[in-house]
């Protein structure tokens, strides 16, 4: 059989509480997307017998393949394996290879194995038994009435490499198209007016396809190709690629699959240069994501959260004139922060910011939302302000800074 | 009508490709839960018309209400509206007012408004135009044939001010029952012997019910109660708490209904504890999480992001000895870390992480995954050496290490 079509479904009635966030989908429906196979749907089922029976037949009528998460563990809530078994007419057995996995996980954590712990050793007859490395409840990979199955457990620490290393290399036999996408990144124009430039291109593009999307201070265009090889469906996305570069969109890209803090680091990289941080109402979440590259040691030597302004003062030198005079939300401040980090950590550029991030702090003159961000770079230094909205959450005001800041630090040394 | 059962139907093929993670999804599903509207199901369809009608007749066949996200921007993709609209036999009509907004949203930002986005000023007639204070495409919410459905924006930005301003109290009208929740938050005991300890207590649960799930570093409980009022739900909550509290698993409590930051925030202020973070192989992600918490300004300075050696030298005073001698990750950097940002920052309390987050950097002798966190109080400081693990990813490393780091703050000023 040939697998073409893909559902996902994920099981936890803590994920229809809203406790936790469905991040699974998201992972497996990128990788599903990279070996061409298409995902018409997404659902989530709570723990319940009845309603996951007649979901997961639902799905096998819909589909080629059904990728299930969740719902493995040891607890009596736990119900995917023996569902899943029960609609496809298969019967579990105590596998003894895994059950002694189980022991020794626990064994060598110096923790003790519960009872309930022995019901994950359990798996369906007739199916492939995917390792966990990350934890105790196995996966599955089920082949059955010319449909594919695969149970992964919930926690992503686990879901992840039982994916990549024992169920993704079973499915990749399944497959005779790959899509291959590339990401286009831009910044300084929104969504409708890019639609608008490119006009019918994204419309009648049908392969490579052209999808536009938005995230927090930027705008994507995802190209996407299916062929028979990589080399051909990359092929076909470069020169769509190439094309979209010609139109006058040209000139709001800064970077290609990528995010914007890799195009910082690898810009700063390229220019040779170090980067420093001055955080106060961001409070570590700029240097947060610029650690979050792998390899942003090479120019990023550090930052200093002043959340207060006795750090202001006492770390970065801020005087307590300035402090009181203009306050910590203002420009000759947020100046000041990024002068002082520059000097205290010899950096070649670096960045400051300083905020009202609310909800509470916001006053008539200076509201939530209003943030300062200062580059200080070949001895300038230069600020911009912005005026985010009091309607935004604090989780948006403080994202939204981290953005323009990280935007700020690139069209510098661009 | 009354309103007892809802679905969520996000429309967006950016979703189903992975390219963002459906939070959307995550936050309606609380705000249901909290109105006591059980969700049965979730689903993700990508811009695909047929489908698209296909699953909204299913969805309205099963529940009392259908909430869609998505798809309701100026570009040729978006069709929810059309789309829901054709499905209740309704038409569309241009909104004066919607218009004008839209008109003046482009010309308070000083963009040009582009034709495509007149199209968002179509609303369903017979509906209850839902305004949009953070975009431009309106809300929609209408009953037809005894059901009820709401279309909202994508962008969370714009979706949740909308459920929470417009939409929420026009459902709140359809509701008779109330759902309670209250969160325990746990430390120090796994999923499975929390289920082991609890006996039967979890399984024979009904209202409230209890149900457990892990976080990262911690496990949680939650009890959700359902009655008539919400004083009456929330008593029958709280008396299934202290039946918890009473058990052997009451020692591992640390906090109700809290997040482990906010648990830190206040238990510091309670104690009149000044925080300050010396972070390396976290980047700042442990003083983001801290500031995460509104207010945080009362127990936290600051931090300082010693991510280069040089800084752990020149700012913190980690001197070039010790950096050679032992490396910087090492149970006496992590020492000299906390007690110099302490110095620095004349904090109560300092917490400091060196480790190795990977994928590079690790060595036979120090893996990927090596962490060690220090913490300098009341003059002495002690610490802890972390294992990870080098399967595990950079940012699972990075957020263990700065939950645990967490921990041990809580642990220390209990």
């Amino acid at each position: 059989m040939i697998i073409r079509t893909a559902e996902i479904l994920c099981v936890g009635t803590e994920i229809l509480l809203g406790d936790i966030v469905n991040t699974n989908a998201a992972y497996l429906s990128r990788e599903l997307a990279s070996l061409g196979i298409s995902q018409y749907r997404q659902s989530v089922i709570g723990d319940n017998s009845e309603r996951l029976t007649q979901t997961i037949k639902d799905c096998l009528n819909n589909c080629d393949l059904l990728i299930m998460t969740g719902g493995l563990g040891p607890t009596y809530d736990d119900i995917t394996k023996e569902t899943a078994a029960k609609v496809i007419g298969r019967s579990l057995y105590e596998d003894a290879e895994v059950l002694a996995h189980i022991h020794r996980y626990f064994k060598k954590r110096g923790r003790h194995m519960t009872d309930n712990n022995r019901k994950q050793a359990n798996v369906i007859e007739g199916s492939i038994v995917l390792k966990n490395i990350c934890g105790t409840a196995p996966g599955v990979f089920c082949e059955a009435d010319g449909k594919v199955i695969i149970l992964l457990p919930g926690p992503p620490s686990e879901m992840m490499p039982m994916w990549q290393n024992e169920a993704k290399p079973l499915v990749a036999k399944y497959c005779d198209k790959v899509l291959v996408s590339r990401n286009i990144n831009l910044i300084g124009i929104g969504e409708s007016a890019l639609a608008e430039k490119l006009g019918d291109m994204m419309e009648k593009a049908t392969n490579p396809t052209i999808a536009p999307y938005c995230k927090t201070g930027e705008v994507r265009l995802r190209v996407t190709a299916s062929a028979d090889t990589r080399e051909r469906a990359l092929a076909m996305c470069l020169d769509t690629v190439e094309d979209i570069k010609a139109t006058e969109v040209g000139k709001y890209i800064y970077g290609y699959d990528t995010t914007l803090e890799e195009a910082v680091v690898n810009t700063l990289r390229r220019k040779n240069k170090i980067l420093s941080t001055a955080e106060s109402c961001t409070g570590g979440l700029i240097a947060k994501m610029i650690t979050d590259v792998p390899g942003a040691s090479d120019v990023f030597f550090g930052g200093v959260n002043s959340y207060h302004n006795i750090i202001k003062n006492k770390v970065l030198g801020v005087s307590s004139r300035s402090l009181d005079k203009y306050g910590a939300v203002s420009h000759q401040v947020a100046v000041k922060m990024a002068e002082g980090v520059q000097a205290l950590m010899n950096s070649d550029i670096s960045v400051a910011v300083t905020g009202i991030a609310g909800p509470g702090g916001g006053t008539e003159e200076k509201p939530v939302g209003l943030v300062y961000i200062a580059i200080c770079h070949n001895g300038k230094t230069t600020v911009k302000k912005y005026k985010f909205g009091h309607t935004l959450s604090r989780e948006k005001i403080r994202e939204l800074t981290a953005v323009n800041a990280l935007t700020d630090v690139l069209e510098a040394i661009k």
